[in-house]
């Protein structure tokens, strides 16, 4: 009987490519970790929140992805630690060329942690590879204790979920058993963090699983 | 010399259901009117904030958009106005033929207007014509006073812009005349209604702008 050949599966070109970046990242051992949220969830108030509490113990480096506008890398940059903006032009999410380029700009042999901020939106940046070793999902408490119900996709992924503007329960109808419920129905092993970036209230916890998670990605 | 036909550009497959849609809904008398958003924004309390203020003048049907879940719906349809659960399972944003599908199950001969919830996302949304006749952006409070700058496309294309959650700016660092102003450079007509979902501050003059546009979108 004739021999049968069977073409598999392959890699994606974005996929190709985030393996590409992964591997330049792990050369320079720098450990990315890719922020998520909604537009407005506190992506950029966690990553200069991450920035104060790490910089003595971590050299960090940042890119920032949007649809449009500079603003939040001129947060970063105020800050002194390296940068990218990335505008997308309209895109939804980043994609791994995107971060490529960005990683051509960025000194990466002086970095141990990558920081990545996605564009604002949680549905369509999980379905793409850029590089990292860990998910983050940000929610905020504004948001409502449903978004897991609403939009499983991301958080069944996700390695770690922030919960931020816990300052803000007092004022509002959330439920925060709810959305830890919720989470873990979805993803059995995600810690998840409640904290607040205006406060600083739980930053520190955050903190720790970051030393963690740059650790266990070098395996350190 | 010979002539050189020219293949104009037509309507993609998209908009040709759209098309259609807005034309059944035109010939039922039923103005459709597109709710956009971030995740937890408040486009699901608008929807209900506008049935309690609208349902003894207008004839209300509702449209519900999500990735999964069927909460939102359960939640209009408490208040006995009809309504379909749309799940796009992982699309992140509403179709024309969604809609059409969604509207072959309403009674359109008994509305007046109907609201149709987009999925909750800044970029997506704003691509793919419905049938509707108005676009309306909810933008809340907490996320913040820089989203026009940073999701441009849907604020530019708004019919009106809705800032929710009014209640929540004395526990933020939210500048309204900022966003205004951003709201502006983009979108010359929108009106921009300020209003809170939770205290029902401001939702009469949104209940205003709903009436008109029904009698406008009509013809009256």
């Amino acid at each position: 009987m004739p021999k049968v050949e069977v073409v598999e599966r392959i890699l994606s070109a974005n996929d190709q490519i985030a393996a590409q970046n992964r591997a330049r990242l792990d050369a320079a051992g720098v450990v990315a970790i890719n922020i998520m949220a909604s537009p407005g969830a506190g992506k950029t108030s966690l990553i200069l929140q991450t920035i104060a509490a790490l910089r003595d113990r971590l050299r960090l480096g940042v890119i920032e992805g949007d649809v449009a506008s500079r603003t939040d890398a001129d947060r970063v940059a105020a800050t002194g630690v390296p940068v990218v903006q990335i505008n997308t032009g309209g895109q939804c999410h980043l994609d791994a060329p995107m971060v490529s380029r960005a990683l051509d700009t960025l000194p990466l042999a002086d970095l141990d942690v990558l920081l990545i901020e996605n564009v604002g939106n949680l549905i369509c940046p999980s379905g793409f590879q850029l590089g990292q070793r860990w998910d983050v999902v940000v929610s905020s408490v504004p948001e409502g204790h449903d978004k897991p119900l609403k939009y499983p996709g991301i958080f069944t992924e996700a390695d770690v979920v922030v919960i931020n503007k816990v300052d803000l329960q007092p004022y509002l109808d959330y439920d925060e058993a709810v959305f830890r419920q919720a989470v873990r129905a979805l993803n059995a092993a995600a810690p998840i963090l409640a904290l607040s970036c205006k406060t600083g209230a739980g930053v520190a916890a955050w903190a720790d699983w970051v030393v963690a998670a740059v650790e266990k990605g070098r395996g350190v």
